[in-house]
């Protein structure tokens, strides 16, 4: 019997969940819940209803997991918890100084529930990645870099400067702190790692040294970086690629050691959809075990992710 | 209190231990068994007894984990379900083809124990990796390199070959083979993927070029592979430097994605190390809390790798 798929909010993720699910033959999609008018909303998948996000209280019975598509900034922290309580969940929840505070609330939520926080590819893979590397290497540095990809926090504050009438900022890994990285450095900050250049469509007549001036100089998102401005006609984001480095450079006994695992993503929502679906997995086989709780990517045995059973992997994978 | 550690065999990899537990506070070395006269093996820590490997038997209420080192082609399948039976284990067993088999051995052994096997960086690390990109990637290929490296294996069989009187042999990826793989080329033998480079030193008189014959034609080692022969006066084998690269090329909705985890090491049995004592870790709280068993890369939570609690993982490395 396959895994019934809720899919809560039908933006990026949501419709790269539905495109990796015929991938994952052992789920289908049930149902989809969105905040706008249900009419208006035209699934790629032919025969799944579309139903108002607050119907979905009713339909705990036709849904095994509920994935969670929403927003980390506005949306998750409501609907992250009031879905836990009724469903099991899987998120891609991704501001990480708030972690600890999500996962708590969650946690309380899910009281016969198993709600798997935090699935992405960082946090989530990126973090499987250091914490490995870390116990593995006791001794040693480890860095993240993230990019080349567009960051949405930073696109969206550009969009704000008046004189702005669209824009896009890519954020790019320096490939001098790469190698310093690679070869133990400990201080590198987040400026040193990446640069951001930002592609931008002035309005006409808008003065440009001014825009310039203002995006190089904005507080936490641009200012100490290096900031590359590219006034251009029109931005494109039809697709989303992605990429990300982590790593650690380690040391024992005189030895130096270096672990690397790098990500390059056409589409930086359709892969995080690819770990979405491997978690809801997870999530509906702890339930039935009655694990219930909140749960990261430390928390769950790697064969939970797999349709395969344990005999199988250890002949094929391990 | 730190988890009292036995090393079973003093090797490469049971003194890489002995150098990765000062790294690790929440363990110490409690003692060394071995199959050589203990009166001759001189530690580099000081103030530890080594045994008689025979004498292990009656020391199990003095070792939490004993981290078994021996070789994977004729120590551990006898040496791992006798120690699986009284000791809570760790291994690196890397025959790959035998190891459901050599599971379920261990698996019968450890009734009130609990026994972590294939923990090294390939049976292990790498084979997590290969799990989470299948799991994240259900369309794609996967490819492992191993080297530049030493092949063990390949070694001896160069140096059972009449008039060579050392040799070494280098495993080394071919970098076209490399660059099909990320492309999603899934035709790749590990001839096509792997050369293999020998460093050996003959006997005065001894005929070079038909060494060279011998080696090139040497069936399942080195016949169908590109093979390197270079006669040298001695060899290095100071230090065990290896590398590896795991990768997969994936695609959804028509979007290509490729995920890599790669390793450098400079001492590979101290690398392996690491790992063992990190699963020497995760076995003792298993068996804290009864869940025995036969255990894999694939069963364990890796937040049961790290000494710290998941409060502060979750805020740190999430």
């Amino acid at each position: 019997m396959s895994i019934r798929i809720g899919i809560a909010g039908y933006g990026n993720i949501g419709r790269g969940v539905e495109t990796v699910i015929p991938q994952n033959p052992d789920t289908r999609l049930s149902a989809v819940f969105t905040r706008r008018d249900p009419q208006k909303v035209t699934l790629r998948t032919s025969g799944v209803p579309v139903y108002p996000l607050n119907a979905a209280e009713s339909m705990t019975k036709a849904i095994d997991v509920m994935i969670l598509c929403g927003g980390s900034a506005k949306d998750l922290p409501e609907q992250g918890p009031r879905f836990a309580s009724l469903f099991n969940t899987v998120d891609s929840f991704d501001t990480h100084a708030v972690i600890p505070e999500y996962f708590s609330k969650i946690n309380a939520a899910a009281v016969k529930t198993t709600a798997v926080i935090a699935a992405g590819w960082d946090p989530g893979l990126f973090s499987a990645m250091r914490l490995m590397s870390e116990v593995f290497l006791p001794e040693g540095v480890s860095h993240t870099f993230w990019g080349r990809g567009v960051s949405q926090g930073h696109s969206d504050a550009l969009r704000r400067i008046p004189g702005v009438r669209d824009a896009v900022q890519y954020t790019v890994p320096k490939q001098e702190a790469v190698d310093a990285a690679r070869y133990g450095e400990a201080n590198l900050s987040i400026q040193e790692k990446h640069l951001r250049e930002c592609y931008v469509v002035a309005e006409e007549g808008a003065n440009l040294r001014k825009i310039e001036e203002e995006i190089k100089t904005m507080p936490h998102y641009f200012a100490g970086y290096d900031t590359i401005v590219h006034f251009v006609s029109e931005v494109n984001r039809t697709d989303m690629p992605h990429a990300g480095l982590a790593l650690r450079a380690g040391k024992s006994g005189g030895h130096r050691h270096l672990m690397e695992m790098s990500l390059n993503m056409e589409s930086n929502p359709e892969f995080t959809a690819g770990i979405l679906i491997a978690y809801a997995r997870a999530a509906a086989r702890l339930a039935r075990e009655g694990s219930y709780g909140a749960k990261t990517f430390f928390d769950i045995p790697l064969s939970y992710l797999s349709p395969k059973d344990g005999a199988v992997l250890r002949k094929e994978l391990l």
